[in-house]
């Protein structure tokens, strides 16, 4: 095979053979490799986020075997006659297309030089929670920003709310997110006028960590009007998004990337919504997963709260009116009081592990296991010393054993 | 045994024998007769609402049994030594000191001529849904104004909430009673300033029927600030209360008050209390009586909002922002639409019944069946006429065969 540098084609890592390890896998044990990398930089450039087909062909091939497919024209990969996807060809039409403009290694390299990194499964900083996606996780992610999104995530709260925000809910939102910002918990939002970026000021008030999650490509981050706020969250904490750079928003594209919102976080914290209000997908989205819904009340008076009323009333919200009570549906509820970290996740905020353990703790994988003698060589300290950070990396709900040696330990 | 007209000794009707019916029975099937309302009267001035001595006591004796016991100076009563009952000897102290001033027969009347009428277990008027208050259901009522209780509480919610009410809260509140008084539901509250006012008030302002149960005896309506208010609820609704006139309220008074007013209604809703409003001590007693209790959110930034956030978030409140959602927690819900009655109660309001069969439903006794032919002649009409009524009557909810014949239906 030949490299075409400048109408890439990643070549043909993982070939016709099916991936049979999903989506958000890379085979046993390690990062994504480069041409697998590429290949799903250019599936996220091709599809849009969430694209049914695609996620459909995910199921049976490596995105390396689909993308060298496309850019080849051999279509299907391998010798079969491929799987009966509804709207397959269709989806083909609109992915061939674009592939003109597919970016290459080089228009990667671009990108990383600008502040633009691309996030695959498996990478140190992918973040796992979204495992509870199975099939929607996204096939890759890209983010901007000094914050390690996984470690940010491991102990965020996602904050939505309405574009049209009242001066309460502005001020209830801020308030709440510095009061979590504060205590050690990051803030995610969707970057978007009114409640969201109340919520990404909030967290930075505090010098807090906050994570914003975008509908556009990174280069050109929507909405332009919050282009400040953006470069704030760069220096502090960290941007995202499923779109690669020069793509703008789609109005699905926004549902799409309400899951993410939801899935990121520990829980889902909606501020003002009218009835009709977006940040109700996310709502919706937070409870589908199974992830701690929560809503601040308002007057009954103010339709940007009449969302939220019904959250509460009919989706089963939890009434929170602080910090104190976001935190008291995340992390120390009554049942895990008695049993320590049984619960939820990390009972302890990363900020109060000392160096050696953060350290030792940004060396653990997420899902494969690694054993001590590994995860030692990784951090680069002794055997001694990664037992001992290990217990107590446990005992503070970060890393569990599995069968092959530790990892990272995720809510649920 | 002589009677003495001027310091009541009412007689001994039911004299020294236990009255296995408990303190809300009047035996078989009809109404208090004389002395045994007058014996009644006089523990309701004798002994403070709900003191636990007199209800241990009711539940050996009958009222007129210790009424006669305690005047005649023949403590115990009967032949018995009496049951053993912690801090009976103090009690029998305060009661004894009491005698001097206790209502006669001749009170009775001239209180009556005042417009303030003595309710007793098995009167008409009695609300009957005091039942589920058990030993603790009031000994007697006094009630003024011109609705009738019983029916009044059928169809009626609680409406209650602090004293210091703010502008939201008392907005909120009384276009909440107005909008359940439009739809047929009598409005109950405490009578006093801030959110129970407002309650009274929006009822009033609909033309629908309020009843205020007050911590005072009647001839002296507290607060006394809301004297012209009093005067438009004994006009359209009714005054209630379990002390006697010339009584005033007590600080423990106002809490044994609370519970009739969750016992009558078929439902509470908090509007505004603070984290220590007396209304959420009305709120606990309905969640223990197990009637639906409700509170309006409001800006999480108000103190005021701060009990009805606690009562959503701690006691399994319903968050609720408007007559629907209020009745939606009281007869229409999901459950019920398919079966018709076959849930909580009434599903017709009264005031869209004909005149025939509202007279057949207060001919028909609250809890021994009648046979319809007494009822019929209660009710001053044939026996056809009855049993169509009845039918209509039972399907819409208001009454239900017994063994006996028929008799009112409550929720529950």
């Amino acid at each position: 095979m030949t490299r075409q540098p400048d109408r890439c084609r990643p070549g043909s890592v993982g070939g016709a053979e099916p991936d049979r390890n999903g989506p958000g896998s890379t085979g046993p044990g390690g990062p994504a490799a480069g041409p697998d990398r590429l290949a799903r930089a250019v599936l996220s450039w091709l599809a849009e986020p969430g694209d049914p087909q695609m996620t459909a062909l995910l199921r049976t091939y490596s995105p390396g075997a689909i993308v060298t497919a496309l850019a080849d024209g051999t279509w299907p990969p391998g010798d079969a006659r491929g799987p009966a996807i509804p709207g397959l060809k269709a989806a083909l039409q609109r992915w061939t297309a674009r592939l003109g403009g597919m970016p290459t290694q080089r228009t990667l390299d671009g990108w990383a030089r600008a502040g633009i990194r691309l996030l695959c499964p498996g990478d140190p900083g992918w973040p796992s929670q979204l495992a509870v996606l199975g099939d929607s996780s996204p096939w890759a992610l890209w983010v901007r920003g000094s914050a390690d999104l996984r470690f940010a995530c491991l102990r965020s709260v996602s904050i939505v709310g309405t574009r049209a925000a009242t001066g309460y809910g502005g001020h209830v939102c801020a308030e709440l997110a510095a009061a979590l910002a504060e205590r050690g918990w990051a803030v995610v939002s969707g970057g978007a006028f009114g409640i969201d970026g109340w919520a990404h000021r909030g967290a930075l008030s505090a010098e807090g960590i906050t994570v914003a999650v975008l509908p556009s490509g990174l280069d050109d981050p929507y909405p332009r009007g919050h282009g400040e706020l953006f470069q704030a969250i760069a220096a502090h904490g960290v941007l995202v998004s499923e779109r690669p750079p020069g793509r703008a928003p789609t109005r699905p594209g926004f549902l799409v990337r309400n899951r993410l919102i939801a899935a990121l976080s520990r829980g889902t914290v909606v501020v003002e919504a009218a009835l009709r209000s977006g940040a109700l997908n996310t709502a919706r989205h937070a409870r589908d997963l199974n992830r701690p819904l929560m809503a601040v009340p308002g007057p009954v008076t103010s339709a940007a709260s009449a969302g939220c009323h019904l959250a509460i009333r009919e989706w089963g919200a939890e009434c929170v009116t602080s910090a104190a009570d976001v935190l008291s549906q995340l992390s120390f509820g009554p049942d895990e009081t008695a049993c320590g970290a049984g619960g939820r996740g990390p009972v302890l905020p990363r900020d109060e592990l000392d160096p050696v353990s953060r350290g030792v703790l940004e060396a653990v994988p997420a899902r494969t296991g690694w054993g001590p003698a590994r995860i030692a060589v990784s951090a680069g300290v002794d055997f001694d010393t990664v037992m001992r950070c290990l217990g107590q990396l446990a005992a503070g709900g970060y890393v569990e054993r599995c069968e092959r040696g530790w990892r990272l330990r995720f809510p649920g």
